[in-house]
């Protein structure tokens, strides 16, 4: 089995460390435009072989796992040379953009659009790990528009990394996406941005770490190179979401100046529900 | 040696936990307006024996952990009852108000105003659990109000459960605390509200949460009871973060609507400094 990988970083790479537990005679070829994070997982052992696009028209399997706007780029020529049998994944944080840009590509049928709800803070080969996929969601788009063939491939490939799928729509992947994770790393950015501003003496900051910061700013320590495209792409659904959050934050600090303290306590009240939601 | 431990929820009921491994020959008192609470707190071995505050003339250490709005009121009545040799602490996430309120008591040696920076999202006897303060930061106010002697009680105390001592003066501490722990409960909060109010199918936001959400909404889970009255007691200091949170918010709106992705991608360059700063 031949799996080209392009985008070596936190995703590919993590796949990529699965791909060699789960298959036996998987040959493993890594794409990447920066020269030293190819290098660095061919010395990681994330990969067996250094490789180019022209290549990949013999795979079995493509992983797309580069920034959004590179991926929009990229994922056409891929399709030119990809021969019957590839199947070829993306692995982006927005769903809508890659959809449409191959919606009428002859080879639009090798192409699966998924979203796996995994990841860490961390970027680069160095942050890829084992079973980070384990357990997780994949969000899979328009599944109707990849060949059943391709489908089945990419179904016992979830499976063997024991993930689970839900299906939707484009467009309401990234609707949901914009408040579910998109909003949540913007909301860390600038919590990050306030605290940093105001604590000059950078001391002050470390040592109050421990009491609830560290888990609201860990989102604040994700790549810019991977979350401006995203921002881009989401536009319209992200400054909806920030809207409503910077709404709501008013209407607490208005809240505070009225003393309102009972309303205040409802709504943290109310908000706990998310104890039951995240269970 | 005898302990009266006031308030047996997330932070008494873990100093609880953490003084009976520390002590030999130690005898832990309980008290706690909810008889729930001080009922659990014994079954779960959190303490030796129900008490009240009448009691406590005998005690070699006070820890005052209640919520900051009723430690306002039970801090002059125990430093009316203590013996010369007893040592109370508290552990409440403002300073100022309970150092002024004791400023001019006759006992004021006797206490020594604290705040570990230490905790979890969970509340009640049942949230207790050991090594919570191992290796943590405890915060230390006016410590040259408080007797030599008692300051040696303390430092030995912090010792033993291994923190590291900080010193500032409590309206330091106020404003510095609005923005490392205040700021990002009420951010995470109405992270949490902003998306409850959006998803009304709850499946999507379990699926989801995978993507950043569930670090950045974990304070969400906190107890209204005890964050309500720390907002008010630190009102001014949080509304000047608040504002100062949804100014940054708004900026990084309004560069989105410009398409200013330079920009943006900077405003998150920069921010990736917390990770140097919180390592």
């Amino acid at each position: 089995m031949k799996v080209y990988i392009i985008g070596l970083g936190l995703i590919g790479g993590s796949l990529a460390l699965d791909i060699q537990k789960m298959y036996n005679d998987v040959m493993i070829f890594g794409i990447d435009s920066n020269a030293n994070h190819l290098e660095e997982a061919l010395e990681l052992g994330l990969i067996h072989q250094k490789a180019t696009i022209s290549g990949i028209e013999d795979a079995d399997l493509v992983i797309l796992a580069v920034p959004v706007d590179v991926a929009l780029l990229l994922l056409p020529e891929i399709l030119d040379v990809v021969s019957e049998k590839t199947l070829v994944l993306d692995v982006g944080s927005t769903k809508n953009p890659i959809c449409e840009i191959v919606a009428k590509h002859r080879n639009r049928n090798n192409f699966l659009a998924t979203h796996p709800i995994a990841g860490t803070e961390f970027s680069g080969p160095q942050a890829a790990v084992t079973n980070l996929f384990e357990g997780k969601t994949i969000i899979v788009c328009e599944i109707e528009k990849t060949a059943y063939k391709k489908q089945e491939v990419a179904f016992d490939f979830f499976r063997n990394l024991n993930m689970r799928i839900r299906y939707m729509e484009p467009k309401s992947h990234d609707k949901h996406i914009a408040y579910v994770s998109h909003l949540s790393h913007i909301s860390s950015f600038m919590l990050g941005k306030t605290v940093i501003e105001k604590e000059k003496d950078e001391k002050d900051i470390f040592d109050m770490a421990g009491s609830g910061f560290e888990s609201t700013v860990r989102l604040a320590k994700s790549s810019p190179s991977m979350w401006t495209p995203i921002f881009k792409q989401n536009k319209k659904q992200i400054i909806k979401s920030l809207e409503e959050y910077i709404s709501n934050l008013s209407t607490f600090k208005s809240l505070m100046e009225a003393d309102d303290y009972e309303a205040i306590f409802n709504e943290m009240k109310n908000t706990n529900r998310i104890k039951e939601i995240l269970k």
